[in-house]
């Protein structure tokens, strides 16, 4: 039986590495001729992948599989666990209504392209409202878990997450950032970052972070580096696990810091156990567990003074005139400078939580009935005042900017700043086990450290719930203190505050 | 009805995307880690796709097609007969024997690599012997065509060819090349070589290779050009038909004319005509035809003196240094040098269908009973004396050389020498339409030879049986004459003969 669900497995495998491989080559350089045909592939690929996940056949195997539960290892076990929820959540919504949600997200992706681009959220509007009402529809099927509607999409994402936790640490951490970003705002010890700007040209900024994805133990023989617009880590197999970046010849920091980003996403999916092999439990453990891994590697390693201490000049090396005469502290100054954006992607280390904590608010209060669609702009712009005091001009600039919604990616947002507070999580329990971390960082020996990770998180794969990892790995349950003290301490020495 | 066979297809035609891709990708760059897993996912799809090809639904669609044959369209009708010839071949075999043959192939090519690097042919003889063996079974189940075994086989890559047809054209043929390469050997007019083996850096041949892409009407936005180790040409879907090619620094005629050639396989398939999108004849007309398409272009195009005269000074201007000093003429007659050699991929435009003729002189003698496997090492060695005027030192160099046999591609090498036979019959004939060929060549404008093969040759995909094709285009049947003129010309004057 557990050959037959093994076997079951592969194949479903086969198929999402065909998928992945379609995806990636169609986002790093397919000729664009070819694009319909492409779509049309992964269309008839992913909905015989559809078909081997809700098979009756597999059901069965998953419910004999249970029915011995005792006799199984443990990864077996989770994995039948991780089976079940999968093959329920597909299983629960009649198909044909399954197909209408998926064909209205695609329409609705549209219509917010269009609707960006003219910044008229009425556009938007009643495609937004349908698909707040067929995802409500969807959580009446897949059955409400932890007691409210929107602790049901948060639960799909982090399992387990609910909107009593997010309230408290959000809540905690938006205290300790607001007041931080206001002294920044009035402080006279702005970085200068003109020199930020200047041509780097594409070939050398390659280069550059190919050299530094070495340095991170990133393991080119099971991943390449490519160039995309919209960049992503994709794993294609279990020993293929590959990284995109875009090169920016007028800012460097969205190569060199995009490709630290995807390199943490990376190293955790290189590092899963072997045991894991081509069972459901070799991914992630959450979306947030996820992030935390690129955040650790993007700001505690990448915006890191020492991590530049031992950088800069080889940095230096690969645009020697745009860094001439700029000192390493100036540099990493620049790097670090925090300033309110409206847009969420380019926004820095400080308030990029505040970003998310907007749209936090704003779904959970879409899905428990206390937020209209039709007022989201509204809602919108006052969040942004209020946290980061400054206000879109338009609704492309605000509500209209991101395009999760349009995918009915509800509940998603969330894991972007909770990863950030696992990272700082990770980060403090790491110091008592690697105490040189400084040191290490400082000499380019990030070895030990990315071996922690691995120990405690990689390895793991989703064997673990995320609060379990991070009960584990650091003794504490979810706690935003270790991330607000960080961030204080960092932009008080910048800022001079 | 039509329509279930088109959805079919469809289907078919998406799995393929997925294999070509796949493929491709493994050959380009795919990290090495990631083989073992990749390869079982393309053995996964291929046996669905094999599953596809030969259900018993699919067949049902064909002869219930068949049976209203006279109310189908031209394509349609063409492509169940395309259909009908590719599901009898599949079906007429067993499974069990289809799947032994194919694991036998794997085998023998590993052995063969071995017995290759020890060079010993003993150790790949037992193989081989099996190989034939196993062949001629399958040809017992395919059911004899034409009148020998070896006809059968010919049949699969040049539809109607046989040994009557191929051993009076190819003896008219050799009787013309070979005291060619005769009057060459004892010439004193040797070109001067030693410049082209100089440093050529890759980036420079890239960019190179990519001016002569566009100059020869390479659609990019319907393909794109990649490194691999060997060279070939990708149709990953209608509309994205890739190229690879290999850059030996201290050889660039390896990536210029490699390239060259895999452009006449790709233009070729980027103008298959429209209406045969997604059918069975949406292919080439054979192999040989095929051949004809990136022979025509690598010889009758970039090895032809005008060519160079519009293209010369681009060349020089990526690589000064090499060329400083060495005339157009000089350059023109290096490039054509013709020197017997033991390896049929790196021969020379004079000599390489000899390297053919050897190995079908063989190949036709196993199946027919005159020769057996033990004799091989013997005969290729008293036929490269023969024909070459050198000999091969061991089996390595010998009849070891290609891997062909090994993986029971028995019939295919002919169609290398016929290719060449029809591109040199598709230039006479172009002649007559295309005048003005050498002008334009010479002013770089290849877009009215290109629309004459195109409408000649690659509008038709496999709409035409391959003697079709060449009796519409030029007039006459398979002729030799017109590729031995052309090469006593080509070379009289070269080396002054």
């Amino acid at each position: 039986m557990e050959k037959q669900f093994t076997e079951h497995l592969k194949k479903i495998n086969g198929y999402n590495e065909a998928i992945s491989l379609l995806y990636w080559d169609f986002r790093t350089g397919a000729p664009k001729k070819g694009a319909d045909l492409r779509s049309e592939t992964i269309g008839i690929l992913s909905s015989e992948v559809f078909q081997l996940s809700t098979s009756n056949e597999f059901g069965e195997l998953i419910s004999s599989l249970e029915s011995k539960k005792d006799e199984l290892d443990s990864v077996m076990r989770r994995s039948v666990e991780e089976a079940r929820k999968d093959y329920d959540l597909s299983k629960k919504v009649p198909p044909e209504e399954y197909k209408n949600y998926v064909v209205l997200q695609a329409k609705a992706e549209s219509v917010w392209e269009d609707a960006k681009a003219a910044s008229d959220f009425s556009m938007f509007q009643p495609y937004l409202e349908e698909l707040v009402a067929s995802t409500k529809k969807m959580i009446g099927y897949w059955g409400e878990k932890n007691g409210s509607p929107y602790n049901t999409l948060l639960d799909q994402y982090e399992p387990g997450m609910t909107t009593e936790v997010l309230d408290d640490v959000f809540g905690k951490l938006r205290d300790r950032i607001v007041p931080l970003v206001k002294q920044i705002q009035d402080s006279q010890a702005k970085p200068e970052t003109d020199f930020l700007f200047k041509q780097f040209p594409k070939d050398a900024q390659r280069e550059f972070s190919n050299k530094i994805l070495e340095q991170l133990g990133y393991d080119f023989e099971a991943g390449r580096l490519d160039e995309t617009v919209h960049p992503f880590m994709i794993g294609i197999n279990r020993h293929d696990v590959r990284i995109t970046t875009k090169y920016d010849e007028k800012d460097f920091r969205t190569a060199v810091f995009g490709t630290i980003h995807e390199c943490g996403h990376a190293l955790y999916e290189q590092n899963f156990g072997e045991e894991l092999s081509g069972m459901p439990v070799e991914d992630g453990a959450s979306m947030g567990i996820h992030e935390s891994q690129s955040l650790f590697f993007e700001n505690f390693v990448g915006r890191n003074e020492l991590f530049w201490k031992n950088n800069y000049e080889l940095l230096k090396t690969h645009a020697p005139e745009q860094f001439s005469g700029v000192e390493l502290d100036d540099y990493y100054r620049a790097i670090n400078e925090s300033k309110p954006s409206l847009i969420r992607i380019e926004a820095d280390e400080l308030t990029y939580a505040l970003h998310i904590m907007i749209r936090y608010e704003l779904e959970k209060g879409l899905f428990n009935g206390e937020v209209q669609v039709s007022d989201l702009p509204k809602l919108w712009n006052e969040k942004y005042e209020e946290y980061l005091g400054i206000r879109p001009a338009n609704d492309a600039e605000g509500v209209l900017q991101d395009v999760h919604w349009a995918g009915a990616s509800f509940g998603y947002f969330p894991s972007y700043a909770l990863g950030y507070i696992y990272a700082a999580q990770l980060k403090n329990a790491m110091m008592k086990d690697v105490p040189n971390f400084d040191e290490l960082l400082e000499a380019g020996q990030v070895a030990p450290i990315r071996e922690w990770l691995t120990k405690h998180v990689h390895q793991h794969g989703a064997m673990k719930k995320p609060l379990e990892i991070l009960q584990d790995a650091t003794g504490e349950g979810l706690n935003a203190e270790h991330l607000a003290s960080y961030l204080e301490d960092k932009y008080t020495r910048i800022y001079q505050l």
